[in-house]
């Protein structure tokens, strides 16, 4: 007997009939003698009409009210979900931020968990209670309703996996687990067994869609191991933990990120603080920043490059215009048709020169590199976005990474791609 | 400057547009200095859609998890409200039942207010908020959330009135008023500009949907002044209040009720306790009667009769036919097809000869009576339900109530009737 926490993300819910084979999946797990609770994400699109709604009276609806409407989603899935364990005859008890005692901080829209208290979860379980949380919701210390920005409800879940140290958090999706690379891109992409934090980490910010940061982050301070798995096929997905004395493949995954602008600021007088100035005034907007160049100062002139989510590419240019004359500099530039591409691997560490086999790998296919960064086990260089498919693809070769079964080639649009990279919570 | 707390329903709060029309009229209304507690309940069919959500997953849904389910609705509209009023530039707190101090009982789908803490209200007006609550719910003593019931969101505004010692309690519907009679059916019907807490009971119990029974009957024992008026044009309504030294209409109005139906048990054994074995038995299963007849015996068997909602005819009947084995009776009869016509007036106490003349008057015109109740202030009887409209006029005009407007007679059909008087909460 085991204590199990499932997460179940927006299309896993998305319809009743979906519900409803998730109440089957729960009563089946708690037949077979485990403590269940299960921690939902609201209904297919229901976030996105909630935003719409109040979008349509609030030109920037943000704060308190915001996350007072936002969190309703998951509480109705919550409730749905309920409802449908008892239709089958088992006990189910709904339980919103408060109930489940998610302490967070006031930061609405963003909120960060500061405690959890899971006394009345404890009592439910051992009444026999399968327990249905709300995900992506807690409360802050004034009892207002906050809600945990992006990846909420997989946060929520590793969170109360943690608090209640649970065997497994179990994460349902509408993938069956993490890849060696995104399957629509390359038709040879493994499914990986398991992985560890650090790498999982590092694919999640380079781009990869299936776990995000925050709660693998969460997942590892907490020693949480996570399984992420489909809800549609009842198959092993792959195992998240710490992989301490496991051997290391060089190389685990690929990933690409098509969601960022690259912006360069140029003929930048090469001062002491200059950087600082750029960097202050985007931090003080919130804007966040990934890789960073600045080229070596030509004449006592440089440039500074950076890429930023696609997202904010008004707003990071109402404050280039800004900066131009607070800094005279010469001019600025932005290209969003950049792609990031990354491999991730715990071997890197001891393995040099990774790094140079994938600048030759791009060298050889004839495919330029305008910016690099890295990490002590990952590789990230920007592209031009037309050839970011053809990148991921030969680096995948490259490493020895391309497995037997082959995948069809969706084809995939670039909007899609793009909508992908901007999804989810 | 005086404290006005205003209740809107599900109609005027249907669309964004209506929503930011409410944003519009509170704004005025605290800028001419008053304090305002707005009530609001879920947004047009918001509430429909939840239940067939809940149906699709479950046969019956009740309990806590559907308290957690139908609340969501009108938390919705709360948040939009207050993003609505926050983009005019004012401040706006929403507030849910646990938030605005209102505890219950744990009668889930039905609880009953039992007392409100309204320290935090208090706070935020003070603060300068207009503060926005999510009628229809509250919690219990563990916390869970429970919702009042019909006419659930009227009832909060009026509790929240009381306890606040609100001058007066606004609610706001898709109607101006109170009417002598409803105006799509009596075209010369007269809106009256006062009526008192008792008349409103008798006419919200013989059909009347203006205000939920519940909701006057709390405003009575709290001495809470009602001014129910149209959300949609900027018109005095009708006040609801103690009327102790005004003179008394003989009748105020003329009330009609086609959501009920009307079974009969023949040929039961008259013997003691007989009636209270089938009132027992519709008590247990939480059937409401309104009307009882017992006939007079007739060699030692008698007829009872009684009316309840249509909504319950298939449970009755089962009632019915085991009573009918149980009790020996001979057999039974039901009949959907029948309409309650009431007269309801303060003056009736003082004044005899009122029930007589509406027999007469009814008799006069050919309309047969099946069953008669009574109270201090209202007459009722049973109709065929094809008589209905012309036994409404003909009471109306019998008892001086007809005004010079006259209404166009919209000439609901008679599904359209049922489902007004079955609507709302």
């Amino acid at each position: 007997m085991s204590l199990v926490v499932a997460k179940f993300g927006g299309s896993s819910v998305a319809t009743p009939e979906r519900v409803k084979n998730i109440a089957h999946l729960l009563v089946e797990r708690k037949s077979q003698g485990d403590d269940v609770v299960a921690v939902v994400s609201a209904m297919g699109s229901t976030t996105d009409n909630l935003i719409d709604l109040a979008k349509a009276v609030n030109a920037h609806p943000s704060g308190r009210e915001m996350d007072n409407l936002m969190s309703t989603g998951e509480l109705v899935s919550m409730s749905v979900l309920a409802l449908a364990i008892e239709q089958l005859g088992e006990k189910a008890m709904g339980m919103n931020g408060r109930q489940v005692g998610i302490i967070t901080n006031d930061d609405f829209g963003n909120a960060q968990i500061k405690e959890i208290h899971t006394d009345r979860i404890h009592e439910a379980l051992k009444e026999g209670y399968i327990v249905i949380v709300a995900g992506f919701q807690g409360i802050d210390e004034d009892g207002d309703i906050t809600t945990l920005g992006r990846g909420g409800s997989d946060t929520t879940a590793v969170a109360i996996a943690a608090s209640l140290g649970a065997d497994v958090c179990e994460i349902y999706t509408d993938v069956d687990g993490v890849y060696s690379a995104d399957p629509r891109v390359v038709g040879k992409a493994q499914k990986l067994d398991r992985i560890s934090y650090e790498e999982m980490l590092e694919l999640a910010a380079a781009g990869s869609g299936v776990l995000h940061k925050r709660c693998v982050e969460f997942a590892r301070n907490f020693d949480v191991k996570i399984h992420t798995r489909s809800s549609f096929e009842n198959v092993p997905g792959t195992i998240v933990e710490d992989m301490i004395d496991v051997e290391k493949a060089i190389v685990s995954g690929v990933a690409y990120d098509n969601s960022e602008a690259k912006f360069t600021l140029r003929g930048v007088e090469d001062t002491q603080g200059v950087a600082a100035k750029v960097f202050n005034e985007l931090a003080k907007r919130k804007i966040s920043v990934d890789m960073i160049i600045q080229n070596i100062s030509e004449n006592g002139f440089t440039d500074i490059s950076f890429t930023s989510p696609t997202s904010e590419l008004e707003n990071v240019k109402k404050i280039l215009e800004e900066l131009l004359t607070k800094l005279s500099a010469r001019s600025y530039q932005i290209n969003d048709n950049i792609s990031k591409i990354s491999i991730v691997g715990a071997g890197m560490k001891a393995n040099s020169g990774v790094a140079a086999k994938m600048f030759q790998t791009l060298a050889d296919e004839g495919i330029n590199i305008s910016m690099i960064s890295t990490s002590d086990i990952r590789t990230s260089v920007v592209i031009d976005q037309t050839q970011f498919k053809h990148a991921t693809q030969c680096l995948h070769t490259a490493f020895g990474l391309d497995g037997t079964e082959i995948f069809e080639d969706n084809t995939l649009s670039e909007q899609e791609l793009k909508d992908k990279a901007n999804k989810g919570r």
